[in-house]
């Protein structure tokens, strides 16, 4: 017998027939004699339109009451998931954060798990009934209701899993596993079986959105075996490992890419002490995260300075660099949104450097110019123009030997 | 400065439009130096969507995990509405049921409130706060949700506002106040300015939606001074109050209409001791609750006994029924889905038998058949056919001198 958390997202639960398919795939692993716990996301669409709800009315900052409105979604699911188990016959109830509790730090929509009290969910599954968890939500120590960052269901499942001491933590969603590239705009992107979590996390944090980042760190930190699979297919799915065997020729494991960021470029940045601390001081203190940062050369006494940040983020960040203009004296601020983030990532780039020599060459030859650049141990990441993303990843694809070999 | 319990419905929240126009009108009491509390329901619509996903997968009975999921849509409204009050520089913050906790029994989906402590919401008003508290949710002592019933935020609003001794609980709905019968239905209906609690309990129990009938008991039972009036115009609305002032010709202060309810009649029931008590006590334990009994004349030791109970409760009760006629013996189950409820109510009718009389009268006049009969202290009510229901309406609201007249 073994303890087993299942996450499913909002695909694999976006309606009452696919509850009920979840609520199968449920019962098989618990009359396999499992032990199960189970954690849910809000129903597809659900997260977007109640977003849509708090933007209207208040645009510009989060608030405690952003995580109120936004946790609603996965507590639906959680009452629904536990009837539709109980009408198979199957003893199960909800929780919500606060009933167990999932206790969180304060910070409105990106709190970060502190603790989660196991003795409810042990007497639950002790009684032999399969607790459905809420995930995404979280409560504050003054009794507050918090949430996790977008795609945060999962971190409650690696968390929960940790928890718990789960012997496996199964990713429901509606791909078959990760796979070198995202198989939409690479046609001939293969699925891993195993892939590391260093890899899994570079990955993740790069814009492959089957998990979020933060759960992959988390499962790396407790060693979380974890795995993820599809609920629409009986595939095998993808096994996050800790190392991987290296087999000739795929030192890289994949290849992400994401569109929703933005460049912007501060025009003729004054060259002060403190100015950079100052800017991105500011934008931090607003949850706005820049990355990729980049200063140009300096020419009498002034430079520029380009970064990345989210689109999403660009509404409140502009006024935010306005403000800095008048006080720093640069002299303006430009914004491209039509750009996109190709990062490969390998657990052999580390000893490779020819990884980034093929990646820029692999570039040249299509005469895709490199905007920006920036890697970690086992990643390279670039900036290019976003029509040039769909030609960059098929050839990049073929350049680093990941493109599925017809049988 | 008074202390004022404000609670808005589903079409006054309909939408983030209209929950900033609740947030003015909140706003202006909160600036003529009054203590505000606000109540809010689900946005309309969203109550009946939750309902139709639990009952997709669980129709036959009512558990916990319903309560879980039909709550969910207050919380929603309490946080967007919390945010439309930050926006107009008001200090607010949502207040769930299990935060201050509204404590209740455990009776999934009518729950009874059996507890409010006030400490949480009297700290958040002294600290110049504006707490949004979302109604028809509670919990119980052992820390699950519950619901209080269709139309239960209005009796949270009643329950706070006795709780934190409020000088008035102010009903903000679709509607201008109470009338004397349905306007869609009756042209002639007009407003009434007062009303007794006792009468507003009658109008609410027999289908006037506009207040939860156990949130009118509780208002009269703590004397809370309850008012109902739109949130759409600036019309005064109609006061609850405990004596109205009898004024000639208007004995009767309104008529309320029901078709909700199907009548059941079971044929050839045998004469034994118990077996009433058999039927509505199985009825009653799976929280069906008939009306309106009628036993039919004693023939050859048999007899048919006629009840009507909520067409909703239908596909519940005849299997119950089914079952009972297989251990009783009674020959048949026959479901007349086709009938309205119309109830005469009034505190002079206590007094006045002729209204009785006028009521059978009028419809007699109108060859329109009574097929049960039922009252109390003051109020008459009478099942007849469903095609019969508006031409009975405008004749009885005429015959009882309650046409509004023309100017």
């Amino acid at each position: 017998m073994a303890r087993l958390v299942l996450k499913f997202g909002g695909t694999s639960v976006a309606n009452v027939m696919r509850l009920e398919h979840v609520a199968e795939i449920v019962k098989k692993e618990a009359e396999a004699g499992h032990q199960v716990v189970v954690v849910v996301s809000a129903m597809a669409g659900i997260t977007n339109e109640l977003v849509s709800y708090v933007n209207a009315l208040c645009p510009s900052k989060v608030t405690p009451e952003h995580d109120v409105v936004l946790s609603s979604g996965e507590q639906v699911t959680s009452g629904l998931l536990a009837l539709a188990l109980q009408r198979l016959g199957l003893k199960s109830r909800s929780y919500l954060s606060w009933q167990i509790p999932i206790l969180t730090s304060t910070s409105s929509s990106q709190a970060k798990i502190l603790e989660i009290p196991t003795n409810q969910l042990e007497c639950c599954l002790k009684e032999g009934s399969i607790p459905v968890v809420a995930g995404f939500q979280g409560m504050t120590k003054e009794g507050r209701l918090t949430t996790l960052g977008r795609g945060g269901s999962d971190t409650t499942a690696v968390a929960l899993a940790a928890a718990l001491k789960a012997d496996r933590c199964d990713i429901y969603t509606d791909v078959n596993g990760i796979y070198t590239a995202d198989p939409r705009l690479v046609p001939r992107a293969k699925k891993l079986k195993t892939i590391t979590y260093a890899e899994m996390f570079e990955l993740a944090s790069q814009g492959a959105k089957v998990l979020q980042a933060r759960s992959v760190e988390l499962a790396m930190k407790h060693k979380v075996k974890l795995r993820v699979l599809s609920s629409f297919s009986e595939s095998e799915g993808t096994t996050v490992v800790e190392e991987r065997d290296k087999v000739e020729g795929t030192l890289v494991s994949g290849i992400a890419h994401t569109q929703n960021e933005a460049k912007v470029t501060l025009m003729g940045v004054p060259d002060q002490v403190g100015i950079a601390a100052n800017i991105f001081g500011c934008l931090s203190e607003n949850q706005i995260c820049a990355d990729m940062i980049v200063q140009g050369c300096m020419q009498d006494g002034k430079s520029d300075l380009a970064f990345i940040l989210q689109k999403s983020d660009l509404d409140r960040a502009v006024p935010l660099l306005e403000d800095a203009k008048k006080k720093i004296g640069f002299t303006d601020v430009v914004i491209d949104k039509e750009i996109a983030k190709i990062s490969v990532v390998g657990i052999g780039m580390r000893s490779n450097l020819e990884i980034a020599t093929t990646l820029f060459k692999t570039l040249a030859e299509k005469s895709i110019n490199i905007q920006m650049i920036s890697s970690s141990e086992i990643r390279v990441s670039v900036v290019i123009s976003l029509k040039s993303m769909s030609v960059a990843l098929e050839a990049l694809h073929a350049a680093f030997n990941l493109d599925e070999k017809k049988a």
